[in-house]
């Protein structure tokens, strides 16, 4: 199999001026063609028909949480891996065509999501007026642009896309959200470790008491911390649960491959979903020595030691 | 304290027409007064406030996964406890005004979730006409009345309720989606255990390997089933998770207690969420003799005995 | 039940001047009766049948290991339980008659455990002589003073009650052998908790992948460190398996009659075997603060808040 | 390294006549040179010296509990394993020369054990009469030969040899005792998968809460069970303990490997004492797929294929 090279045809949950975008522009800043798509399912099919190297899609947010959309859609279907996550502080703006004053704004448009994030303080700013839903909050924007609307709740990059300013910046009720966007590419990709990894997998488990805490003591026994672990609902095999985990380390790592080998034995079914740098500013857990590399290396040369002595009689 | 009795004023996620009111009727079914709110915590604020008895709220689809808006308005704020669970089959029709026919279609409108789950359905019947997102089912059903749009994804209660009538059934993508919701009251509300009930809480833990692990043994060494985990961002301090959670079983029953109050001890907080019955067709694993309220009281009695010797010297 | 009144009249390991009796000295220091016993069997079986208010026997022996006697001996028959522990240095001293040198010794005689752990020493010093076996070290000393032997390997206390002299002190092979030795009474005795107690116990479990686990689990979860742990056959039942335990902590302890009280119900049996202070020199592992008594008791007072609330429906 | 070959030499715990020589009846049936030794460590010595290819000892007794000097010349000094293991049911006889009957009978003697598991039939028999002790059963079977006493407690096989008849059968107080022998032999020896396995090993722990579980841990999460544990006394270094264990199963067993290599990673020490066919009767608990090598090595290759993908970019 040839080397991967970096992907140049990015996928993203459009359309221009979503934060989706926002966030591709720390993925791809040296470069590369942008298609935006309507969906994030639609974002992962253009990477497994191969219209595009790689898509950037959200995974959970801090007020929202996790985006089903993207957990299934990398639960299920080809197998796709993430190489790369971004965050991105969702940092709502309300946007306006230059010279509009607060006084002057009859009528605020956004995406649902957007709305509700937002309600309170419009509430406040614009007490009378009904936020009126659209499609996107990059498509509010434009609406603004076109003088259908007087004010859109959007991202930064979409008021500067459009040429809108901001008339109020920090506009959500609940201030520092943060949307964890990932890269997405075919399975395959993997980038190499860096020191401070997080790996992502869904296994699924079956209808057992402790069935979750046998598949959390192949972490712990080897000393793997985990950062996320969500239950997925699993309609079609009744009393079965899906599990989607993060843990820190890398599929590289001989505890974190041990460890994913073992949940490939004991779990209904394992998908490993990519092997990535850390991104959300903090560290990683301190691997103690035992479950280090060397830790492994060393045993498994001991036990080689034992089981090639003199041939068995 | 004097006995609760049962709500009679029952807020819930409106307008009127919503899935929300068609569950409400299968808790409500012998009367009672219903307050639609436009909000999952404008629903819980009113029992809060003690305008409403009660409010039935989605807790999760088996689409969308969980409502953050619930699983945070249960979490924060004075505390208030589930008392019943109640699934809904969620099935989309297209509602049209009577005498509409599919040729005559040209706008579609719903809330953006409700797009979502029937896109693909809508671009197979109606190629080349955008869905217009509206802020809930129910209004867009009220719009289709009001001539606004020609048709609408909604639950069919709402297009009963607004004189319309169902071009299509069963419009969803993925057939058989299930909402799961929850009716909550004012902390100290407690159903007696039926034999088949289910105990929610919310426990936070500190950032270090094995916690997680910790909260279950507490659960595996009683005996417990989890039915439902879900890791749930907790910004507010870092490295500080917090994990929402069903278990089989009844706070009054011994095992269940015992374990609650283990993790009131080892968590730095942990929340009861309610004792409920099951509602979801299913049993819970049989409860091994060991484990059983008799055996708990056989062992504090064995105790006891021990303990209450000769006064110690 | 009347309250206990402190054992004055003592069984042990006999004859006089056995190891025993020294240890029984650090016991009884303040006086009471002593009545030597043949065997562990017949010291237990004096305090079982109310010939005795508590026997001095050996438990564990730094070299020899456990003593099966006692450990069967409590395990099995009325129950008794340990109220005291007492180490004993075991020096063994080469006896022989005041005028006796080191060359006129040309018999050696001592109980066979006592010949094994000084066999390097005597064959350096005297060889060619083959060492004698007695029924016990005392009799040994016993019998050098009658002239039977010229020399005896035995505990200090014995040269001196039967009026030999050392020849040669620490004569162990292995120097620092120390036995630790029990005080049993009958059970209902509880000596009061000293804040650095050990709990003993014996449980025996079904032949089941994780029995042991599973028992060790009811400690590790309540932060309770073992001290130690011994499987013993139990011939009678094929494939169950009995463990001798000591923990950390007093039955009093919440943590640990909460253990115990578990293992009640998930062992097939549990026989407690006392609550006593440690006096090994060592101090326990430091509860943490989520498995002390205060926090024990928050935790019932929060989970009877939860289950006391409106009386249920 | 040259393939090994079956041991000649046999080193036993002597002299001729004690239940050792029976046992290495059952092993060296088709004959090899035996060689009596005064103790286990010289037995075991003479192994480690290239003296003696083998050495039986005995390991275990079901009513004496473990044997010390063989558990700790195993742990300490050059390495050695166990290739097989015997189990021997101890039936003690009374030995006479012939002609001999109940009432000629004026002395008895025997090793002290011997004469402490018989004491109770003796009495009765022979009230009045007291036992000596002497350094062997068969030392004392050949002493009544000689005329020195009347009877000896010995094994069946002593009285063979000694031109002794049996006046008494079965005189065991407690009948039924078994005593486990282990056939032992320089470290690397390692016997052929029979697919009823045992294994046996000693594990060096740290002192802290859990760490015994954590050893346990290892073996839980793949599918181990043990036969035996044991804690053995480390007075070298302060809270360390030192743990002695049986597992089913063999360490060519992927499960096996595994779990040893993760134990010499967490444990301070851990020393292999070899891979042997059980001979107790039993079976092993049956492995479970999950545990069974061919999902090992399914599992290895499915990670394999997940981190050979492309090349890290």
């Amino acid at each position: 199999m040839p080397p991967s090279t970096s992907p140049t045809r990015f996928a993203y949950l459009g359309p221009e001026g979503t934060f989706a975008e926002a966030a591709l522009s720390a993925v791809s800043s040296a470069g590369g063609s942008r298609y935006p798509q309507p969906s994030v399912p639609a974002a992962l099919a253009a990477v497994r028909s191969g219209d595009a190297d790689a898509a950037l899609v959200p995974l959970e947010n801090s007020v929202e949480g996790s985006v089903p959309a993207t957990m299934d859609g990398l639960a299920d279907g080809a197998p796709l891996v993430i190489t790369r996550e971004v965050f991105l502080d969702v940092a709502f703006v309300l946007a306006v065509r230059p010279g509009t004053e607060q006084a002057g704004v009859r009528s605020v448009a956004s995406h649902p999501h957007a709305l509700a994030q937002t309600a309170g303080r419009l509430a406040e700013l614009f007490p009378g007026v009904v936020p009126l839903p659209v499609s996107s909050t990059a498509g509010a924007a434009a609406a603004v642009a076109a003088g259908d609307f007087d004010a859109a709740v959007c991202a930064p990059i979409a008021a500067e896309r459009y040429g809108l300013v901001a008339l109020v910046d920090d506009l959500a009720d609940t201030p520092g959200a943060v949307t964890r966007f990932v890269l997405v590419e075919p399975a395959g990709a993997l980038p190499a470790p860096t020191g401070n990894d997080k790996t992502s997998l869904v296994a699924v488990v079956g209808d057992r008491t402790g069935a979750l805490l046998a598949l959390l003591s192949e972490f712990a026994v080897r000393g793997i911390s985990l950062t996320r672990i969500e239950s997925r609902p699993t309609r079609e095999r009744l009393g079965v649960y899906s599990f989607s985990l993060d843990c820190e380390g890398h599929i590289a790592d001989a505890r974190v491959g041990e460890a994913l080998a073992a949940l490939h034995r004991v779990c209904d079914d394992v998908r490993f979903l990519g092997s990535y740098a850390r991104a959300d500013g903090r560290e990683n857990v301190p691997v103690p020595d035992v479950a280090a590399d060397a830790a492994f290396a060393d045993a498994e040369g001991w036990l080689a030691g034992i089981r090639g002595g003199p041939s068995p009689r």
